[in-house]
């Protein structure tokens, strides 16, 4: 059986094999009980809980694939809250006629970035709907995290530094070059990656410094600026020269007239960190592989209160509103 | 706007009102917060956490809609390992067109549910997919329970009582008349219900007899039979006078060649119990709406190690083995 049938959704002998012999002996048949429900034992009862919901295309992309993306992008979700990622669910949505090896390799890509992560794939669900109801494949992981210590949130303050863990638009752009199978767009990848070790380091080495945290995913680095911002007396300004962009993004962005600040990453976290610690911050994450770009790129001020701009070269100021929509559809 | 565009799934200022002014303002603003984890103080650090994806079809239906699906399945699986639901996340698929007012009666559905259940919806995703790319809405809720005594696990022995907890094959029944347009299909009604309070105060009233506790979904009391008895020394013995089942649902089973035994319940519990105390859980489960027609069908045995059967009114047994697929497709 070589393709997803309707029988590997249904509540039968052929869904259960699918589930112990495929999809358990990958995730680890002592991690994934087959009952209704994963019993946990946390190491504290104060909890991040996060879902998130992944049906990019192409499936499969320089850089990744949906799984990755999937534990990466909930490990995220909840390493910016502060929290230590422990426990992923997986909740799959097959096409039938999907090609049975290619559910295998983004199930083993998913345990790879789990057991990279330290984090476990404890339950899951699998649907199967017929071909042309849904696309492919889509994932759902939800996500607990324990809070060993406090959570990392403090009010921003003029002064204080703003900090990307490293270049900007990768995912955003390697998408849209593969899907369109641009014939330049070599040395073009995703950044998809769990930044959990990276964030635990920064927060350990400076617990105080660290005032905001967020994965710049969907809309890109300014979009979550503007979450930033909105409502308080300060306003997030931004140079354009200190920006860290890939040459081959640059040049994407420039043929395809897109905004590197709306693009989408999928392993860059955006720090806004007390101004004095922001040098140290920086150096701290390019210990690590995943930020070994990391910048700071701009300042709290109070310029335009509740909003987001950029300095460009010659000196002017762009304002970056948030925009009606991303510019580029299923990117994760 | 009354339609589900490309531009609410992706991260900008149409998806950030989506958010804000429907799915937050329906499922509580403060229970939602806008941040990429809720953060949660549970009152145990001993969790069940569970994860259910929905793609029913229809989306409405007697008795119910995807979203009062999405909320009781979460509940009910949660409930059945002895855990007390607590939290659940809402990842939304939407197919681009999907009109407004649909979504907004299966996020209030859910809502409904999720009060009753008393649970608490506390973070969510939002997905848009182009027209054709998935079929009109896709729910995958994640759950998590506390357990503030014990799990409800023991071995079964010869003896015990087989208890579900009111008729069976309701809810399969009932969606296949509604597909197929069924004229004759009056008063068929899916049973979706949340069995959280029922389950909790049998276990409260019986803590040392409950054995197993499961909701009898996807392949009906059959297959959870199965389940249970798969490796033991012991077989399920199901008396077939004794099967609760109301006289539509087994007309339309005879008329399209269907087994109730194997029709999906979405409102309904299989619990093992000690002998002695069948009778007592029966008549505690009947004071619950969700419990009146609850029955002990049959009990554990030793006639057929590791299978499942039933004993027919003229004195024959027949065995219930695993089925390959469901009967049925796209359930739940």
């Amino acid at each position: 059986m070589d393709r997803i049938q309707a029988g590997h959704g249904s509540g039968g002998k052929l869904m259960n094999d699918m589930i112990n012999n495929l999809i358990r002996k990958i995730f680890g048949e002592a991690s994934v009980q087959p009952d209704d429900s994963a019993v946990l034992d946390l190491t504290s009862p104060k909890i991040a809980f996060t879902t998130d919901t992944f049906v990019i295309t192409p499936v499969f992309f320089p850089g990744g694939d949906i799984g990755t993306l999937a534990v990466n992008g909930t490990v995220n979700d909840l390493a910016v809250m502060g929290a230590e990622p422990k426990y992923i669910s997986c909740g799959l949505i097959l096409e039938e006629g999907l090609p049975m090896d290619e559910l295998k390799r983004v199930l083993e890509s998913m345990k790879r970035e789990a057991d990279s992560a330290g984090v476990e794939i404890v339950t899951g669900d699998t649907k199967v709907v017929p071909a042309g109801k849904a696309d492919k494949i889509f994932i759902n992981t939800a996500g607990i995290g324990v809070f060993n210590d406090r959570l990392q949130r403090r009010p921003i303050e003029k002064g204080d530094a703003i900090i990307i863990s490293g270049t900007i638009g990768d995912h955003g752009v390697a998408i849209m070059a593969e899907r369109n199978e641009l014939s330049f767009s070599k040395g073009l990848s995703s950044d998809c990656a769990h930044l959990n070790h990276m964030i635990a380091a920064v927060c350990q080495a400076f617990p105080e410094a660290v005032k905001f945290m967020r994965d710049a995913t969907r809309g890109g680095v300014a979009s979550v600026l503007n979450e930033i911002v909105e409502g308080t007396d300060f306003s997030a300004g931004l140079v354009e020269n200190d920006l860290p962009l890939k040459d081959e993004v640059e040049g994407m962005c420039d043929i395809l007239g897109l905004d590197p600040l709306y693009v989408a990453n999928e392993g860059k976290v955006l720090m806004i960190v007390e101004g004095s610690k922001g040098k140290a911050v920086v150096e701290e994450m390019r210990k690590h592989a995943e930020g070994k770009d990391a910048a700071i790129i701009g300042s709290v001020t109070d310029d335009y209160p509740g909003k987001a701009f950029v300095e460009t070269p010659i000196g002017g100021k762009r304002l970056l509103p948030l925009q009606l929509e991303e510019q580029l559809p299923r990117i994760c």
